[in-house]
């Protein structure tokens, strides 16, 4: 017996006796199991025999339920789905209690979702999103692969500042509350375990700048680390940042490459990512339309994503970058 | 006038007017550049006419240093070279001072390129190995992502251990000095960034276990930290780790995993990294000629790793794999 993700099925047209393990997302009529496996946004409908199943098994069919099911592959008779699975075993690998599970099948806000980070991927906008940045993730590699970039894993605990780019955390395994002093009253570094300070990176440009400097073209994509205390949407003190250093390039060849790299990495989640893209798309629609017509976004999220795919990037002073972004919208708001 | 990078020049048989911009290796003879420009472990030959080139011009050709080269590229007459650039222009684009620049054609001890580090991937020991490193990379992407799992980013900076796994490392904001404490006398971990003690992570494994739970097949492949003061080859305090994490597999699925996913790394640097292996295969058997037979490898590196490729990995208990490395060659020398 052949076990399948979702995405594969829903690819199918006809199978005998397959099997697929997933949570319930819904159970409906005593019949219909809506059922997700995380392989893609979507479910596969599996209609259970209910007549010929157990009871206590059907009460047990919950929301968050995890099952395997066996059953036959068919066409669909129902909207919605080509195919849907015809029952003829379930099993339950993990109980669902209804009472407490968090997750239901209704709205959540996110300060709900973030109380229960660890089950919040199990809604369609995490979902979406998490598969939607390990694509990206993916797609960063496969471009600068495809062009001759090398990869390199630049050091997190650094003795180094990178321009000054922000205030650091540090790290230490000294005694936090009697720590080693120097005679001048200082903490004694060299009693730690690097034998000197350090901090957690702010950049690995440094690092980089000397690999492109010996092998032409590389690029960094790893964590770094900002101790500013700005709880904004804008910081995180923890974060992925891509830097690509390129020996005998100047500015021209510099803005070529974001530019191509920018609408590689858009084309390839338009091209791999369709469906998490069109959820994200009708969702952020759907929540648009509460707001009064003139706070609305001009184009829809997937009309954006062609956009820049789709037109040149213009190429701007320093100073006309700036005046732009003096008459923009969001700073008359004084919200930029 | 095109630019290309000695990698993609040596596939090619012809050219008029190109371009090259890299790092000289060697001159010799006054005539012949051997240039490397880290895009490949291969240098390309650029021929000289120096009774035309200004002879201080000639004089700054030095090892290191790096150089705008322009030529036709054509046949080579010479060994060791399938093509060849006849130069018709050389622009000294960085000097390398023969008399300070430290990575001279000759052997170096890794001691003496630790303490050079910002150079060292300029020699072709150094470049061939983060080459690989970045091959391999790419590779562990490629193989998750063609398997259907999802690549998470978990986090670094932590306030939970995953299973003891080993010491860490302290991340504080707070005043090592003074920092403030508690009325009993602790330090008061509620005034740091975070409201709470933190540490640099062991391991991705708890969050990469809540997502599987969700998104099905999920991997990490980041760093992570270990503070114990343990100076082996065995032990680093900063290392990237992988770790898949699926829903519903069993012990058997998990080795067929691990063995698939290592024969698939394996063979993609096999097919991708030939010249870099074969440079590597060729100095370690080399080394290992100045010592007593007895001692040298049974097998050559590329042979090492045709002979994972090429052969189905053996099931053991726990107790038998005890027992293998029990009775193992390093254990007997107390080496293991």
């Amino acid at each position: 017996m052949n076990q399948y993700t979702v995405a594969t099925l829903l690819e199918e047209t006809k199978f005998q006796e397959v099997q697929i393990k997933g949570w319930v997302r819904t159970f409906r009529a005593n019949r219909f199991i809506a059922l997700n496996d995380g392989s893609t946004i979507n479910n596969i409908q599996c209609v259970v025999d209910f007549e010929n199943t157990d009871e206590n098994t059907l009460k047990r069919i919950t929301t968050g339920a995890a099952v395997a099911i066996t059953g036959d592959l068919v066409e669909s008779q129902g909207k919605g789905q080509n195919v849907e699975l015809a029952v003829t075993n379930i099993e339950i690998l993990g109980d669902s209690d209804p009472e407490t599970y968090p997750i239901q099948p209704k709205k959540h806000t996110f300060e709900f979702l973030r109380e229960n980070a660890h089950l919040r991927t199990r809604t369609n906008t995490f979902s979406a999103v998490m598969r939607l940045r390990s694509a990206l993730s993916f797609a960063i590699h496969k471009y600068f692969n495809e062009n001759g970039f090398y990869y390199m894993h630049t050091p997190i605990i650094t003795g180094s500042d990178a321009e000054g780019a922000g205030e650091m955390f540090r790290v230490s395994a000294l005694d936090p509350k009697n720590p080693p002093l120097t005679d001048d009253g200082d903490v004694n570094y060299k009693e730690d375990f690097f034998g000197k300070e350090t901090n957690l990176t702010v950049s690995g440009q440094l690092e980089a700048e000397t690999y492109a400097m010996s092998l032409g073209k590389v690029y960094t994509f790893g964590p770094t680390f900002r101790a500013e205390n700005s709880n904004t949407s804008r910081h995180l003190a923890e974060f992925w940042m891509i830097e690509p250093e390129v020996a005998f390039m100047d500015l021209a060849g510099n803005m070529d490459l974001a530019e191509d790299f920018m609408k590689s990495v858009i084309t390839y989640v338009l091209e791999n990512c369709q469906d998490d893209l069109q959820f994200l798309d009708d969702r952020l629609f759907n929540e648009e339309k509460t707001k009064p017509q003139a706070e609305r976004s001009d184009m829809r999220l997937i009309e954006k994503l062609k956009f820049v795919t789709e037109n040149n990037f213009k190429r701007v002073s320093y100073t006309e970058a700036i005046d732009i972004l003096r008459n923009s919208k969001p700073n008359k708001k004084k919200k930029f």
